[in-house]
């Protein structure tokens, strides 16, 4: 019969931190745009966006690829607004929505604020 | 006077789609992780634990950083793990979570997927 250690080792806790990590007032900025991105009506909406040309497209052609109402559109499309994602222009009767030049590239910057390290360099 | 023709202008709805847009089953798996990185806490938990040496930490070195219960730092560990940001190991009465290699990189991959043309080139 062996001993089985499990139950009374003592593992080494409270491993060295390296690095400052990531502070409150980042955490809530970030998550406010990873949380506008958690939906996947949202990231097609956004990618249907960025596909058109110049990067803008009219609500009126991006109710049907996603098969959903418009008012449900138009509440998904507010919340990407809000998050700095997209930017709203009236002209005559329909909403035309644009990619934020640079926001994506924002996002991608913000996941090296969470983890520096853990991003392979690109080049 | 001048006239207004704000409210007869037709604009010119239905600009040109120049490539794809992100297909459904990528959205749904795209949406999980960013949900999970949608929350400030979950933000600061795996930022803290990617700043400890060799990117683990234990769960007893995350409770006091974020100041919440260890009920809820379990809940909010469990989601990342969930959505493949961080594993979970138990040695002896702790569990240690430790950063996914490549799994931040991932997310600024599918960024790419979401809007290829938005993102800068990096090198």
């Amino acid at each position: 019969m062996s001993l089985d250690l499990t139950d009374v080792s003592t593992p080494d806790c409270c491993a060295t931190v390296v690095r400052e990590s990531l502070d409150p007032a980042a955490a809530e900025q970030h998550a406010r745009v990873f949380k506008a991105l958690g939906d996947p009506t949202r990231l097609r909406l956004l990618s249907i966006v960025a596909a058109h040309d110049g990067a803008e497209a009219c609500v009126c052609d991006l109710t049907e690829p996603v098969g959903l109402a418009q008012a449900t559109v138009s509440h998904h499309l507010k919340v990407l607004v809000d998050a700095g994602l997209l930017t709203r222009s009236q002209r005559g009767k329909w909403g035309y929505y644009a990619l934020v030049p640079g926001a994506l590239d924002q996002v991608a910057r913000s996941l090296a604020d969470v983890a520096p390290e853990s991003l392979i360099p690109h080049g």
